[in-house]
Protein backbone atom coordinates (compact mmCIF):
# COMPACT_ATOMS: atom_id res chain seq x y z
CA UNK A 1 0.00 0.00 0.00
CA UNK A 2 1.19 3.55 -0.73
CA UNK A 3 1.96 5.82 1.96
CA UNK A 4 -0.53 7.68 3.28
CA UNK A 5 0.15 10.89 5.03
CA UNK A 6 -2.24 13.58 6.26
CA UNK A 7 -1.96 16.93 7.11
CA UNK A 8 -3.76 19.40 9.01
CA UNK A 9 -3.47 22.84 10.72
CA UNK A 10 -5.29 25.94 10.66
CA UNK A 11 -5.93 28.65 7.84
CA UNK A 12 -3.07 30.09 6.14
CA UNK A 13 -1.25 27.77 8.84
CA UNK A 14 1.33 26.85 6.31
CA UNK A 15 0.20 23.58 6.02
CA UNK A 16 -0.14 23.13 1.92
CA UNK A 17 3.51 25.08 1.65
CA UNK A 18 4.73 21.99 4.12
CA UNK A 19 2.69 19.72 2.20
CA UNK A 20 3.91 20.46 -1.13
CA UNK A 21 7.78 20.20 0.35
CA UNK A 22 6.49 16.77 1.69
CA UNK A 23 5.02 15.42 -1.57
CA UNK A 24 8.23 16.89 -3.33
CA UNK A 25 10.83 14.99 -1.94
CA UNK A 26 8.90 11.41 -2.57
CA UNK A 27 10.11 10.09 -6.45
CA UNK A 28 8.18 10.69 -9.25
CA UNK A 29 6.49 13.40 -11.26
CA UNK A 30 4.03 14.92 -8.34
CA UNK A 31 0.11 15.17 -9.37
CA UNK A 32 -1.72 18.03 -7.77
CA UNK A 33 -5.38 17.47 -6.95
CA UNK A 34 -6.94 20.30 -6.31
CA UNK A 35 -10.25 20.20 -4.61
CA UNK A 36 -11.33 23.77 -4.76
CA UNK A 37 -14.23 25.48 -7.02
CA UNK A 38 -13.46 28.94 -8.76
CA UNK A 39 -16.74 30.47 -8.04
CA UNK A 40 -15.66 33.64 -6.70
CA UNK A 41 -12.75 35.82 -7.00
CA UNK A 42 -11.58 35.42 -3.28
CA UNK A 43 -11.10 31.53 -4.42
CA UNK A 44 -9.46 32.07 -7.38
CA UNK A 45 -6.87 34.60 -6.44
CA UNK A 46 -6.06 31.90 -3.57
CA UNK A 47 -5.90 29.08 -6.15
CA UNK A 48 -3.71 31.43 -8.73
CA UNK A 49 -1.54 32.01 -5.37
CA UNK A 50 -1.18 27.79 -4.88
CA UNK A 51 -0.02 27.35 -8.80
CA UNK A 52 1.93 29.81 -8.38
CA UNK A 53 3.68 28.81 -6.00
CA UNK A 54 4.13 25.06 -6.52
CA UNK A 55 5.97 26.39 -10.20
CA UNK A 56 6.27 24.20 -13.25
CA UNK A 57 6.87 20.08 -13.03
CA UNK A 58 3.17 19.30 -11.88
CA UNK A 59 0.67 17.63 -13.19
CA UNK A 60 -2.73 19.69 -11.91
CA UNK A 61 -6.03 17.42 -11.37
CA UNK A 62 -9.49 20.00 -10.76
CA UNK A 63 -11.69 17.50 -8.81
CA UNK A 64 -14.63 19.44 -6.79
CA UNK A 65 -16.74 15.95 -6.28
CA UNK A 66 -14.95 12.92 -7.48
CA UNK A 67 -12.14 12.75 -5.25
CA UNK A 68 -11.86 8.63 -5.35
CA UNK A 69 -11.98 8.82 -8.89
CA UNK A 70 -9.16 11.20 -9.15
CA UNK A 71 -7.52 9.32 -6.99
CA UNK A 72 -7.79 6.16 -8.71
CA UNK A 73 -6.90 7.23 -12.25
CA UNK A 74 -3.92 8.78 -11.19
CA UNK A 75 -2.44 6.02 -9.16
CA UNK A 76 0.78 5.03 -10.49
CA UNK A 77 1.99 8.59 -12.02
CA UNK A 78 3.95 9.80 -8.71
CA UNK A 79 2.82 10.83 -5.81
CA UNK A 80 -0.85 12.79 -5.19
CA UNK A 81 -1.14 15.72 -3.10
CA UNK A 82 -5.07 16.38 -2.11
CA UNK A 83 -5.53 20.42 -1.42
CA UNK A 84 -7.43 19.69 0.18
CA UNK A 85 -10.25 17.50 2.05
CA UNK A 86 -12.14 20.91 3.89
CA UNK A 87 -13.21 22.17 0.07
CA UNK A 88 -13.91 18.59 -0.75
CA UNK A 89 -16.13 18.40 1.77
CA UNK A 90 -17.47 21.22 1.77
CA UNK A 91 -18.19 21.11 -1.91
CA UNK A 92 -20.27 17.63 -1.29
CA UNK A 93 -22.16 19.09 1.70
CA UNK A 94 -23.71 22.55 -0.15
CA UNK A 95 -24.57 20.83 -2.98
CA UNK A 96 -26.54 18.38 -0.73
CA UNK A 97 -24.65 15.20 -1.69
CA UNK A 98 -24.14 12.71 1.12
CA UNK A 99 -20.55 13.66 2.23
CA UNK A 100 -21.01 10.02 5.13
CA UNK A 101 -20.54 7.34 2.40
CA UNK A 102 -18.14 9.47 0.20
CA UNK A 103 -15.80 9.85 3.55
CA UNK A 104 -16.10 6.02 3.97
CA UNK A 105 -15.34 5.57 0.46
CA UNK A 106 -12.18 7.29 0.47
CA UNK A 107 -10.99 6.03 3.48
CA UNK A 108 -11.56 2.67 1.62
CA UNK A 109 -9.74 4.15 -1.70
CA UNK A 110 -6.48 5.42 0.76
CA UNK A 111 -6.09 2.02 1.47
CA UNK A 112 -6.00 0.44 -2.30
CA UNK A 113 -3.71 3.68 -3.20
CA UNK A 114 0.17 2.32 -4.79
CA UNK A 115 1.81 5.35 -4.78
CA UNK A 116 1.85 7.93 -1.76
CA UNK A 117 -1.18 10.38 -0.99
CA UNK A 118 -0.37 13.45 1.08
CA UNK A 119 -4.20 15.11 1.86
CA UNK A 120 -4.13 18.57 3.53
CA UNK A 121 -6.98 19.27 6.01
CA UNK A 122 -7.89 21.91 7.92
CA UNK A 123 -8.52 22.09 12.01
CA UNK A 124 -12.14 23.93 12.08
CA UNK A 125 -13.30 23.12 15.59
CA UNK A 126 -11.33 24.98 17.86
CA UNK A 127 -12.88 28.29 18.25
CA UNK A 128 -16.52 29.20 19.96
CA UNK A 129 -19.90 27.24 18.76
CA UNK A 130 -20.93 28.92 15.74
CA UNK A 131 -24.08 30.54 16.11
CA UNK A 132 -25.07 29.12 12.57
CA UNK A 133 -26.47 25.33 11.97
CA UNK A 134 -25.24 24.75 9.39
CA UNK A 135 -21.66 25.77 10.36
CA UNK A 136 -22.05 23.71 13.53
CA UNK A 137 -22.79 20.84 11.39
CA UNK A 138 -20.20 21.35 8.75
CA UNK A 139 -17.68 21.47 12.12
CA UNK A 140 -18.63 18.40 13.31
CA UNK A 141 -18.31 16.56 9.69
CA UNK A 142 -14.96 17.69 9.22
CA UNK A 143 -13.97 16.75 12.62
CA UNK A 144 -15.54 13.56 11.89
CA UNK A 145 -13.89 13.68 8.61
CA UNK A 146 -10.42 14.37 9.55
CA UNK A 147 -10.33 11.56 12.66
CA UNK A 148 -11.50 8.59 9.78
CA UNK A 149 -8.20 9.60 7.47
CA UNK A 150 -5.96 9.91 10.61
CA UNK A 151 -6.60 6.51 11.65
CA UNK A 152 -6.05 5.48 8.17
CA UNK A 153 -2.84 7.49 7.32
CA UNK A 154 0.45 6.51 8.28
CA UNK A 155 1.76 9.53 9.26
CA UNK A 156 -0.39 12.44 10.66
CA UNK A 157 1.03 16.18 11.03
CA UNK A 158 -0.33 19.15 12.52
CA UNK A 159 1.02 22.87 11.56
CA UNK A 160 1.54 25.22 13.51
CA UNK A 161 2.98 28.89 12.33
CA UNK A 162 4.50 26.84 9.27
CA UNK A 163 5.96 24.20 11.45
CA UNK A 164 4.93 20.48 11.63
CA UNK A 165 4.06 18.48 14.98
CA UNK A 166 3.87 15.25 14.71
CA UNK A 167 0.92 13.40 15.94
CA UNK A 168 1.46 10.22 14.45
CA UNK B 1 -4.56 11.22 45.72
CA UNK B 2 -5.79 9.89 42.64
CA UNK B 3 -4.97 10.65 39.58
CA UNK B 4 -6.28 13.46 37.22
CA UNK B 5 -5.85 13.60 33.47
CA UNK B 6 -7.22 16.53 31.09
CA UNK B 7 -7.65 15.86 28.07
CA UNK B 8 -8.44 18.94 25.58
CA UNK B 9 -9.20 19.26 22.15
CA UNK B 10 -11.36 21.36 19.78
CA UNK B 11 -15.32 20.29 18.96
CA UNK B 12 -15.32 16.66 17.23
CA UNK B 13 -11.42 15.86 17.27
CA UNK B 14 -11.89 12.85 18.94
CA UNK B 15 -11.34 13.74 22.75
CA UNK B 16 -14.24 12.27 24.35
CA UNK B 17 -13.66 8.65 22.19
CA UNK B 18 -10.24 8.79 23.35
CA UNK B 19 -10.98 10.01 27.29
CA UNK B 20 -13.05 7.02 27.46
CA UNK B 21 -10.28 4.58 26.29
CA UNK B 22 -8.13 5.76 28.82
CA UNK B 23 -11.11 5.01 31.57
CA UNK B 24 -11.25 1.77 30.26
CA UNK B 25 -7.99 1.21 30.85
CA UNK B 26 -8.28 1.96 34.64
CA UNK B 27 -8.95 -0.85 37.36
CA UNK B 28 -12.59 -0.35 38.48
CA UNK B 29 -16.13 0.40 37.00
CA UNK B 30 -16.27 3.32 35.31
CA UNK B 31 -18.41 6.34 36.23
CA UNK B 32 -19.31 8.39 33.51
CA UNK B 33 -20.24 12.22 34.41
CA UNK B 34 -22.37 13.79 32.16
CA UNK B 35 -22.29 17.58 32.61
CA UNK B 36 -24.71 17.94 29.91
CA UNK B 37 -28.20 19.18 29.60
CA UNK B 38 -30.65 17.98 27.32
CA UNK B 39 -32.64 20.89 26.30
CA UNK B 40 -33.08 20.35 22.47
CA UNK B 41 -32.79 17.99 19.66
CA UNK B 42 -28.93 19.05 18.60
CA UNK B 43 -28.07 17.83 22.52
CA UNK B 44 -30.13 14.55 22.91
CA UNK B 45 -28.85 13.04 19.63
CA UNK B 46 -25.16 14.23 20.83
CA UNK B 47 -26.14 12.51 24.71
CA UNK B 48 -27.67 9.49 23.00
CA UNK B 49 -24.59 8.96 20.67
CA UNK B 50 -22.47 9.14 23.53
CA UNK B 51 -24.35 6.06 25.54
CA UNK B 52 -24.34 4.24 22.41
CA UNK B 53 -20.32 4.42 21.75
CA UNK B 54 -19.78 3.59 25.54
CA UNK B 55 -21.94 0.55 25.56
CA UNK B 56 -22.58 -1.21 29.14
CA UNK B 57 -20.74 -1.46 32.27
CA UNK B 58 -20.74 2.39 32.77
CA UNK B 59 -22.19 3.68 35.39
CA UNK B 60 -23.92 6.99 34.59
CA UNK B 61 -24.60 10.01 36.86
CA UNK B 62 -25.98 13.10 35.12
CA UNK B 63 -25.45 16.56 37.00
CA UNK B 64 -25.41 19.96 34.93
CA UNK B 65 -24.26 22.14 38.31
CA UNK B 66 -23.00 20.06 40.97
CA UNK B 67 -19.97 18.77 39.53
CA UNK B 68 -17.88 18.88 42.52
CA UNK B 69 -20.79 16.86 44.56
CA UNK B 70 -20.48 14.36 41.88
CA UNK B 71 -16.96 13.76 42.27
CA UNK B 72 -17.09 13.60 45.95
CA UNK B 73 -20.64 11.32 45.85
CA UNK B 74 -18.25 8.78 43.46
CA UNK B 75 -15.13 8.84 44.80
CA UNK B 76 -13.68 5.36 45.32
CA UNK B 77 -16.21 4.10 43.00
CA UNK B 78 -14.06 3.63 40.29
CA UNK B 79 -12.79 5.73 37.47
CA UNK B 80 -14.93 8.73 36.85
CA UNK B 81 -14.96 10.27 33.21
CA UNK B 82 -15.96 14.27 33.33
CA UNK B 83 -18.04 14.56 29.87
CA UNK B 84 -17.36 17.85 29.79
CA UNK B 85 -16.24 20.79 31.41
CA UNK B 86 -17.13 23.34 28.93
CA UNK B 87 -21.07 22.32 29.08
CA UNK B 88 -20.41 22.55 33.16
CA UNK B 89 -18.75 25.94 32.13
CA UNK B 90 -21.76 27.21 30.05
CA UNK B 91 -24.53 25.81 32.70
CA UNK B 92 -22.99 27.88 35.06
CA UNK B 93 -22.34 30.92 33.13
CA UNK B 94 -25.91 30.62 31.17
CA UNK B 95 -27.91 30.51 34.41
CA UNK B 96 -25.86 33.35 35.77
CA UNK B 97 -24.18 31.82 38.32
CA UNK B 98 -20.93 32.59 39.96
CA UNK B 99 -18.43 29.86 38.08
CA UNK B 100 -14.80 31.52 39.05
CA UNK B 101 -15.58 30.26 42.90
CA UNK B 102 -16.78 26.94 41.56
CA UNK B 103 -13.95 26.42 39.03
CA UNK B 104 -11.92 27.13 42.24
CA UNK B 105 -13.73 24.71 44.84
CA UNK B 106 -13.26 22.15 41.79
CA UNK B 107 -9.69 22.38 41.61
CA UNK B 108 -9.88 21.80 45.40
CA UNK B 109 -11.69 18.86 45.06
CA UNK B 110 -9.47 17.41 42.49
CA UNK B 111 -6.53 17.32 44.84
CA UNK B 112 -9.00 15.48 47.48
CA UNK B 113 -10.05 12.56 44.98
CA UNK B 114 -8.46 9.13 45.75
CA UNK B 115 -10.04 7.73 42.45
CA UNK B 116 -8.60 8.74 39.19
CA UNK B 117 -10.52 11.66 37.32
CA UNK B 118 -10.75 12.04 33.60
CA UNK B 119 -12.21 15.63 32.21
CA UNK B 120 -12.43 16.63 28.74
CA UNK B 121 -12.37 20.35 28.02
CA UNK B 122 -12.54 22.11 24.87
CA UNK B 123 -10.18 24.46 22.95
CA UNK B 124 -12.22 27.41 22.16
CA UNK B 125 -10.16 30.41 21.69
CA UNK B 126 -8.44 29.55 18.09
CA UNK B 127 -10.55 30.83 16.28
CA UNK B 128 -11.49 34.85 15.36
CA UNK B 129 -12.12 37.10 17.95
CA UNK B 130 -16.32 36.46 18.58
CA UNK B 131 -18.53 39.79 17.82
CA UNK B 132 -20.83 38.99 20.54
CA UNK B 133 -19.39 40.23 23.84
CA UNK B 134 -20.95 36.63 25.99
CA UNK B 135 -19.27 34.93 23.61
CA UNK B 136 -15.81 36.52 23.96
CA UNK B 137 -16.23 36.73 27.80
CA UNK B 138 -16.89 32.66 28.19
CA UNK B 139 -14.20 32.14 25.83
CA UNK B 140 -12.13 34.22 28.52
CA UNK B 141 -13.82 32.20 31.22
CA UNK B 142 -12.45 28.20 29.21
CA UNK B 143 -9.54 29.35 28.49
CA UNK B 144 -8.80 30.12 32.12
CA UNK B 145 -10.62 27.15 33.30
CA UNK B 146 -8.19 24.94 31.45
CA UNK B 147 -4.97 26.81 32.60
CA UNK B 148 -6.21 26.05 36.33
CA UNK B 149 -7.13 22.42 35.86
CA UNK B 150 -4.41 21.40 33.82
CA UNK B 151 -2.24 22.85 36.70
CA UNK B 152 -3.57 20.84 39.25
CA UNK B 153 -3.63 17.51 36.41
CA UNK B 154 -0.85 14.80 36.50
CA UNK B 155 -1.25 14.73 32.52
CA UNK B 156 -2.43 16.70 30.38
CA UNK B 157 -3.35 15.78 26.24
CA UNK B 158 -4.28 17.92 22.85
CA UNK B 159 -6.21 15.69 20.86
CA UNK B 160 -5.86 16.48 17.09
CA UNK B 161 -7.58 14.20 14.75
CA UNK B 162 -8.33 11.58 17.33
CA UNK B 163 -4.62 11.65 17.96
CA UNK B 164 -3.13 12.73 21.50
CA UNK B 165 -0.58 15.16 21.95
CA UNK B 166 1.42 14.89 25.05
CA UNK B 167 1.65 18.40 26.72
CA UNK B 168 1.68 17.55 30.60
CA UNK C 1 22.26 38.29 16.95
CA UNK C 2 19.78 38.16 20.45
CA UNK C 3 17.57 34.65 20.68
CA UNK C 4 14.37 35.37 18.98
CA UNK C 5 11.35 32.99 20.38
CA UNK C 6 7.72 32.95 19.29
CA UNK C 7 4.89 32.07 21.61
CA UNK C 8 2.04 31.56 20.06
CA UNK C 9 -1.73 29.85 21.24
CA UNK C 10 -5.64 30.63 21.54
CA UNK C 11 -6.86 33.55 23.38
CA UNK C 12 -6.50 33.34 26.90
CA UNK C 13 -4.34 29.74 26.46
CA UNK C 14 -1.53 31.36 28.97
CA UNK C 15 0.72 32.06 26.26
CA UNK C 16 1.51 35.72 27.93
CA UNK C 17 2.24 34.25 31.46
CA UNK C 18 4.27 31.92 29.96
CA UNK C 19 6.18 34.00 27.53
CA UNK C 20 7.21 36.29 30.92
CA UNK C 21 8.45 33.50 32.56
CA UNK C 22 10.50 32.69 29.58
CA UNK C 23 11.90 36.31 29.65
CA UNK C 24 12.39 37.20 33.31
CA UNK C 25 14.33 33.79 33.48
CA UNK C 26 16.72 35.67 30.80
CA UNK C 27 19.24 38.05 32.58
CA UNK C 28 18.98 41.96 32.71
CA UNK C 29 16.12 43.84 33.26
CA UNK C 30 13.16 43.06 31.13
CA UNK C 31 11.13 45.43 28.80
CA UNK C 32 7.91 45.04 28.11
CA UNK C 33 6.80 46.41 24.48
CA UNK C 34 2.78 46.40 24.86
CA UNK C 35 1.27 47.08 21.41
CA UNK C 36 -2.05 47.13 22.92
CA UNK C 37 -4.81 50.16 22.91
CA UNK C 38 -6.60 51.40 25.80
CA UNK C 39 -9.55 51.97 23.57
CA UNK C 40 -12.57 50.33 25.39
CA UNK C 41 -13.00 49.40 29.32
CA UNK C 42 -12.67 45.68 28.13
CA UNK C 43 -9.20 46.31 26.63
CA UNK C 44 -8.21 48.81 30.01
CA UNK C 45 -9.04 46.00 32.49
CA UNK C 46 -7.27 43.37 30.18
CA UNK C 47 -4.40 45.83 30.53
CA UNK C 48 -4.35 46.19 33.81
CA UNK C 49 -4.61 42.75 34.76
CA UNK C 50 -1.21 41.81 32.30
CA UNK C 51 0.16 45.11 34.42
CA UNK C 52 -0.82 43.68 37.82
CA UNK C 53 0.31 40.14 37.03
CA UNK C 54 4.04 40.96 35.60
CA UNK C 55 4.69 43.01 39.11
CA UNK C 56 7.32 45.65 39.59
CA UNK C 57 10.89 45.51 38.04
CA UNK C 58 9.79 45.85 34.34
CA UNK C 59 10.18 48.60 31.72
CA UNK C 60 7.06 49.21 30.01
CA UNK C 61 7.11 50.63 26.46
CA UNK C 62 3.50 51.04 24.50
CA UNK C 63 3.59 51.29 21.49
CA UNK C 64 0.77 49.98 19.16
CA UNK C 65 2.10 50.78 15.90
CA UNK C 66 6.23 51.70 15.61
CA UNK C 67 7.20 48.17 17.18
CA UNK C 68 10.57 48.29 14.83
CA UNK C 69 11.62 51.72 16.57
CA UNK C 70 10.59 50.35 20.46
CA UNK C 71 12.67 47.41 19.34
CA UNK C 72 15.88 49.07 18.24
CA UNK C 73 15.51 52.06 20.74
CA UNK C 74 15.18 49.22 23.41
CA UNK C 75 18.56 47.08 22.23
CA UNK C 76 20.83 46.50 24.66
CA UNK C 77 19.08 47.21 27.36
CA UNK C 78 17.93 43.71 28.75
CA UNK C 79 15.46 41.07 27.59
CA UNK C 80 12.34 42.56 25.60
CA UNK C 81 8.99 40.93 25.42
CA UNK C 82 6.26 41.51 22.79
CA UNK C 83 2.62 41.49 23.99
CA UNK C 84 1.28 41.25 21.19
CA UNK C 85 2.32 41.08 17.42
CA UNK C 86 -1.98 40.40 16.84
CA UNK C 87 -2.62 43.79 18.65
CA UNK C 88 -0.34 45.24 16.86
CA UNK C 89 -1.33 43.54 13.27
CA UNK C 90 -4.69 44.45 13.89
CA UNK C 91 -3.74 48.11 14.51
CA UNK C 92 -2.31 48.48 11.60
CA UNK C 93 -4.86 47.14 9.66
CA UNK C 94 -8.17 48.94 10.90
CA UNK C 95 -5.55 52.53 10.66
CA UNK C 96 -5.13 51.22 6.79
CA UNK C 97 -1.36 51.05 6.88
CA UNK C 98 0.26 49.05 5.00
CA UNK C 99 0.87 45.72 7.14
CA UNK C 100 2.96 44.19 4.63
CA UNK C 101 6.18 46.06 4.06
CA UNK C 102 5.69 46.25 8.23
CA UNK C 103 5.64 43.04 8.90
CA UNK C 104 8.88 42.27 6.23
CA UNK C 105 10.49 45.07 8.03
CA UNK C 106 9.56 43.24 11.45
CA UNK C 107 11.70 40.39 10.56
CA UNK C 108 14.41 42.12 9.34
CA UNK C 109 14.46 44.25 12.58
CA UNK C 110 14.58 40.76 14.29
CA UNK C 111 17.98 39.62 12.44
CA UNK C 112 19.56 42.68 13.98
CA UNK C 113 18.81 42.77 17.80
CA UNK C 114 21.47 42.20 19.70
CA UNK C 115 19.58 41.59 23.25
CA UNK C 116 16.31 38.63 23.42
CA UNK C 117 13.09 39.19 21.77
CA UNK C 118 10.13 36.98 22.99
CA UNK C 119 6.91 37.69 20.76
CA UNK C 120 3.30 36.79 22.16
CA UNK C 121 1.03 35.76 18.75
CA UNK C 122 -2.41 34.30 18.59
CA UNK C 123 -3.21 31.49 16.57
CA UNK C 124 -7.17 32.76 14.88
CA UNK C 125 -7.15 30.20 11.89
CA UNK C 126 -8.31 27.02 13.83
CA UNK C 127 -12.36 27.95 13.90
CA UNK C 128 -14.75 28.30 11.28
CA UNK C 129 -14.38 30.17 7.86
CA UNK C 130 -15.79 33.56 9.33
CA UNK C 131 -18.40 35.20 7.54
CA UNK C 132 -16.88 38.87 7.29
CA UNK C 133 -15.23 39.71 4.84
CA UNK C 134 -12.55 41.93 7.23
CA UNK C 135 -12.34 39.06 9.92
CA UNK C 136 -11.17 36.42 6.76
CA UNK C 137 -8.62 39.28 5.56
CA UNK C 138 -7.12 39.40 9.54
CA UNK C 139 -7.19 35.87 9.93
CA UNK C 140 -5.10 35.55 6.68
CA UNK C 141 -2.61 38.31 7.52
CA UNK C 142 -2.26 36.93 10.92
CA UNK C 143 -1.26 33.28 9.71
CA UNK C 144 1.27 34.35 7.41
CA UNK C 145 2.61 37.19 10.17
CA UNK C 146 3.84 34.14 12.33
CA UNK C 147 4.57 31.69 9.72
CA UNK C 148 7.20 34.61 8.80
CA UNK C 149 8.41 34.85 12.51
CA UNK C 150 8.74 31.61 13.18
CA UNK C 151 10.20 31.50 9.77
CA UNK C 152 12.93 34.05 11.49
CA UNK C 153 13.15 32.50 15.60
CA UNK C 154 15.30 30.16 17.13
CA UNK C 155 11.89 29.03 19.13
CA UNK C 156 8.78 28.48 18.44
CA UNK C 157 6.10 27.44 21.19
CA UNK C 158 2.46 26.35 21.09
CA UNK C 159 1.02 27.02 24.11
CA UNK C 160 -2.34 24.62 24.91
CA UNK C 161 -3.60 25.21 28.68
CA UNK C 162 -0.86 27.06 29.59
CA UNK C 163 1.38 24.35 28.62
CA UNK C 164 4.27 24.61 25.93
CA UNK C 165 4.57 22.27 23.16
CA UNK C 166 7.77 22.89 21.43
CA UNK C 167 7.37 23.42 17.20
CA UNK C 168 10.98 24.76 16.36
Amino acid sequence: MGQVILVTGGARSGKSRHAEARVRALPGQPVYIATARADDDEMRARIAHHIDRRGSGWITVEEPFDLIGALDRSDGQGPRLVDCLTLWLSNLMFDDRAWEPEAEALVAALARQASPVILVSNEVGMGIVPANALARAFRDAQGWLNQRVAEAADEVEFVVSGLPLKVK
